[in-house]
């Protein structure tokens, strides 16, 4: 398996298995570790019968140990890494994910599980580049009003040390990059296919300024087409790596909506632009205000700051201290600490059962107290976080 | 006193000696009814030390029975007519300023007592009219993006027969009057001075218009000037006649602020129109809708429509329905309606102690009383509203 370990390269198998954002998968991952997930996926033994018929496609399609060795070579050649939890660039607030709510029938919207890997080209640190971090968004066919606004926002968060974050499309994406870029600020473009191919390739040029000094990043791995679904399925990482989002334009029922939707869903600042009221590319934007009471109008970056500012003080410390007090737990999330060895690790059912907590609430508890610090996911289960923060944390580390 | 009964001509009186919206003299007129209370101000019998140092003040410029006389006859030459609470026209939802609070130092802000009596000029009855009614108010330096949409506005509420009101100034104010004429639809200038000097004078022609098809009212006697601070006196007017006031555009921090407030302190509904975040002239607009969580979003007529639908439902039934079931009344309110006689009127002192409540609180359920129709405000203090409505409600009725 090339020059990477198994561990690293089962997490690639499985996300082109089961495509990322696939709940079942992060599941089996979470519950049995990333090696024997890829093993009993190549065996056929899925519990979740979406899944089992989407892996039995992809196995037709090829060997996901060689589809991962493959991509780790390709990756290696273009520069760019794979980053898993456990790393220390793991940006691991992504596991608020987690907290999102299932209340729905559209596959693009169910598929909301936290990243499994992330494929990363460039020379920052990701956690530490995503530590302050704000995602400006919109229209692809904005206008010049909406391509001014991206621009005050993308410039001005890049003035004062956030990176900006967004996708990598035509309109406000590109423009809120650009700004940031000229403002010399670290700026994060976020695709829907693999690194080697970002689309549209219109901003070839723009990709290769963002590659030299901020991050490409994506969940697919190299070679993989930026087919439609996948770019709102990539929306909840934009979400969910920065402190709150900025839309700028949408249109009428945009998809933008769903990305303000799943901030919102994880504790995240929905903010969005106002704009005239006779623009079709202002409309989305309206609609969100008018029906999210907790989406909130903002009209520059003294505005944003204020939101994210909130978060900052708020949320940030609670993923940089790995000693919260333990008062501010749960029941079953404290029986779950409690029930967790000294030393080494347990999986996830002997823990469920020591704890005296159902298997499926064991699991949600044991994701918010990783992202809390408290625990770390490991190969084989979970085991207490080590203290202080920053030694070793887990046994799914880079070769 | 010319052609007028002296109940009527003594409300112009203390109008004038008050100035409208004071409190004090509201209270006076309420207790005593307006003959005895407009005695009682000659007097120099005046509780409040600010109402009895303004009222001494403006005695020293005139007699008031004689200039409540020479603005009657000067409103008759115009072809103008005193309206005042009991008369069919009289807009009883005035009424609902009684709710406002008082928490501010701002003597423009205080003056927030219901008006006394309205000067009116056009053929249109005047309830009548407002009973379907929307304010559009906003910037006076509108941008062309405000103009058209109060145009718009004002156009699609005529086209769909709710009558446009707002004041008389340039811009929003102008625009929206205009939208509403060219649809031929009904629309009401309230304005801050007297009805033969209408301000500006460069809406001239506008307001002849208005007067011709539509209404132009007025608390200030005919001669009075447009003081600065009347206009901020005249806008709880607006508000309250209305089911609820667009904000089209609005500097930071502008008087347009308060209108608002006064709008959501009476139930009406806030309605505000994004615009650009580039423009000067939506700042206002913006800052409301961050800082006014009941100020509602809207586009266009579609929302405006919705939002006043809702009252209209909601609302405009019970001010049309005196036999309003009882069980809805609070403890006080039921007390006071079965304190009062079957016949004749009753003082609200005398109310006050038969019903078992403290003055104060007598006078506020009362006025809420007479708004929802149960009982009717007399010269001598309160009666029973006959039924059905419509027939001989009132002691203070046109010679």
């Amino acid at each position: 398996m090339g020059g990477m370990d198994r561990i690293r390269l089962a997490r690639v198998a499985v996300n082109w298995l089961a495509e990322p954002g696939n709940w079942a998968a992060y599941r089996m991952v979470a519950t049995d570790g990333p090696v024997r997930a890829l093993e009993r996926m190549v065996d056929g033994d899925v519990p979740d019968p979406g899944l089992r018929t989407a892996v039995a496609a992809r196995l037709g399609s090829g060997d996901p140990y060689a589809v991962a060795d493959a991509a780790a070579e390709r990756a290696g050649r273009l520069g760019a890494r794979i980053v898993v939890p456990g790393d220390d660039e793991w940006p691991g607030h992504v596991g608020d994910l987690t907290r999102l709510a299932l209340d729905t029938e559209r596959r693009v919207d169910r598929e909301t599980a936290p990243p499994l890997c992330l494929w990363v080209r460039g020379r920052l640190d990701l956690a530490g580049t995503l530590d302050r971090a704000v995602a400006v968004v919109g229209a692809r066919a904005a206008s010049a009003y909406g391509l001014h606004v991206a621009g005050e926002l993308g410039f001005g968060l890049a003035e004062r040390g956030w990176a900006v974050v967004s996708g990598g499309a035509f309109g406000i994406d590109a423009a809120a990059h650009r700004a940031a870029l000229n403002a010399d600020g670290p700026t994060v473009a976020v695709l829907a296919c693999g690194l080697d191919r970002p689309y549209p390739v219109g901003n070839t040029a723009l990709f290769d300024r963002i590659a030299d000094t901020g991050l490409l990043v994506s969940e697919w791995l190299p070679g993989q087409e930026p087919l439609r679904h996948r770019f709102l399925i990539r929306n909840r990482v934009i979400a969910a790596v920065t402190a709150g989002t900025v839309l700028v334009e949408a249109a009428a029922r945009s998809g933008a909506t769903q990305t303000m939707r799943r901030a919102l869903g994880i504790g995240r600042r929905a903010m969005v632009v106002p704009g005239p009221v006779t623009s079709a590319m202002s409309v989305g934007c309206h609609e969100l205000l008018r029906e999210h009471p907790d989406a909130r109008l903002v009209t520059g970056v003294p505005h944003v700051l204020e939101e994210v500012g909130r978060i900052g003080a708020d949320l940030a410390p609670v993923a940089r201290t790995p000693e919260q007090p333990r008062d501010l737990l749960d029941d079953q999330a404290a029986q779950l600490l409690e029930a967790l060895p000294r030393r080494g690790s347990i999986g996830l059912d002997s823990l469920a059962a020591r704890a005296g907590v159902d298997v499926r609430t064991a699991m949600r508890k044991a994701a918010r107290l990783e992202q809390l610090g408290f625990v770390v996911r490991r190969d084989d289960g979970y085991a207490l976080a080590p203290k202080p923060r920053g030694s070793a944390p887990s046994g799914d580390r880079p070769a």
